[in-house]
Formats: structure tokens, C-alpha cells, sequence
């Protein structure tokens, strides 16, 4: 993709602090970070969402997660855990539309928050639920 | 693990609605939704984190989450897109210490909001702190 900043990171026409790199994944700190240690994981091919990826090269970027997210706890010295955050299209905040695993070390009182207001869900709807989503799998 | 609540799901002694189950995957509805058909992927065994799980087991896991979050976007009406987010430790918001990846349906208006504030890394720290990363490798 021409346009795309991931893949001018992966052809070098953008500079980027290069963390880990195999035959299908890259991995870089994120500019912007959420926290100290923020870092990406990014297939080198161009895929818009999780749904796009080939299973060999989502298990490479994921073993490329574990092995950067244990680099990163062991790095930086607040981190007490971290959260593997990934976004598929613009309304759940995905801004570059080429896969990306965020690897956000956390550590306490950092201002992160990533919870959620908990509903409490019927049974009923979720078993109606559940059929429905059954039948598309 | 006795004590363990997504263990005793595993193991039928807790009800839960199940999406799909493989080998060494289940997956079934959130019963405290953040939105609509909220669904868990996890790993039968139990695992604490993401970095204790075996390279299989991960791959399993993830072509799950790809299976279940297509079907789940096509049965919510409202969902355009979904995260997916995966948390360690305490302090990065992980209740059940067993891992288990959140695939969670996005929709215009759900008030819903996993973003945070853009720092602006200096590129030089970003440096120094690849260094250290790529030490721990």
C-alpha cells in the first residue's frame, strides 16, 4: 500500500526505533506513546484488520508479542503488567487501517484506563445470542 | 486450578454460553458485556498470562478470536469494528488470572473508549530505550 505509514515503515521510507524483526512481523516503540516502553507489533504485509491475516503470520506476530511484551516487562522497571490492545476499524479507534498489536506496559497510577462499565447481561439474551452467533461460525 | 473461575467454566462446574470450543480453546459470552455479543476466547489449561501460554496453544487461541469476532460481526447489527484486548496482572486491569483475550463488538455511540492521551516520545529516548529492550531479547 503507497500511502500506508506502517508499510513505509516496513520498506524503511520512515524512520522507526526497531524493537524485533522475523520473516513476516516487525516490531517498533510506538511515537506516541500510552506509557514508557509503548511498543507496536505489525505484519510486514499490508492487512486491514485481525480478520485479513493468514493463521502463520497472526502466530508469528503473536509470538512476536509475547517475546517483546517480556523484553519490555523486564525493561522497564515500574512495569507491573501490561495490556495487548488491538483495533479494528475507525469506530474502535483503529487510526492506521494495518494491523497493529499495542503492547502498553502498565504500572500503578500510570492514568491508563481501559476498563469498562460492567452490564449484567440476561441468561436468556445471551443464550438467544449465542444461536445466533453459532450459526455464523 | 481449583479456585479458578474460568477452570470450573472448563470444567462445567459454572454455567457459561458457549460460542465454540477446540482442542484446547473455549469461548463464550461475557457475562458483564461492554457491549452486545462481548465474547472471551481462553485457554482450557490455565495459564496467568499471556507470556505463560505455549506457542500452540496462542495460535489455537487466536484463530479462535479471528472465528468468533467474524461471526460475532455479523450477527450484532450495530457492530462496525471490535477490539480485541488481552490484559496482565493487576494492574493492567486483569481480574481473572487466567488469560483470556476480550473480543468486544464496537458501534457508533457506545460511549465506549479504550484510546488514551498521545504522549510525544523524544527520539532520542526512544533510542536509548530500544537499546535496552533489545538487551533483554
Amino acid at each position: 500500500m503507497d500511502e500506508c505509514i506502517f508499510c513505509k515503515i516496513v520498506r524503511g521510507e520512515i524512520p522507526s526505533t526497531n524493537l524485533f524483526e522475523s520473516g513476516n512481523v516487525l516490531s517498533f516503540l510506538d511515537v506516541m506513546p500510552a506509557s514508557k516502553g509503548h511498543a507496536l507489533v505489525i505484519p510486514k504485509k499490508h492487512y486491514s484488520t485481525l480478520l485479513d491475516m493468514p493463521h502463520e503470520e497472526l502466530k508469528e506476530a503473536m509470538e512476536a508479542v509475547q517475546k517483546v511484551a517480556a523484553a519490555v516487562m523486564s525493561s522497564v522497571e515500574a512495569a507491573e503488567g501490561f495490556n495487548v490492545i488491538q483495533s479494528n476499524r475507525e469506530v474502535a479507534g483503529q487510526v492506521i487501517p494495518h494491523v497493529h498489536f499495542h503492547i502498553i506496559p502498565r504500572s500503578r497510577g500510570d492514568n491508563l484506563n481501559f476498563a469498562w462499565e460492567h452490564g449484567k447481561a440476561e441468561q436468556k439474551e445471551l443464550e438467544k445470542y449465542a444461536e445466533l452467533v453459532k450459526g455464523k461460525l
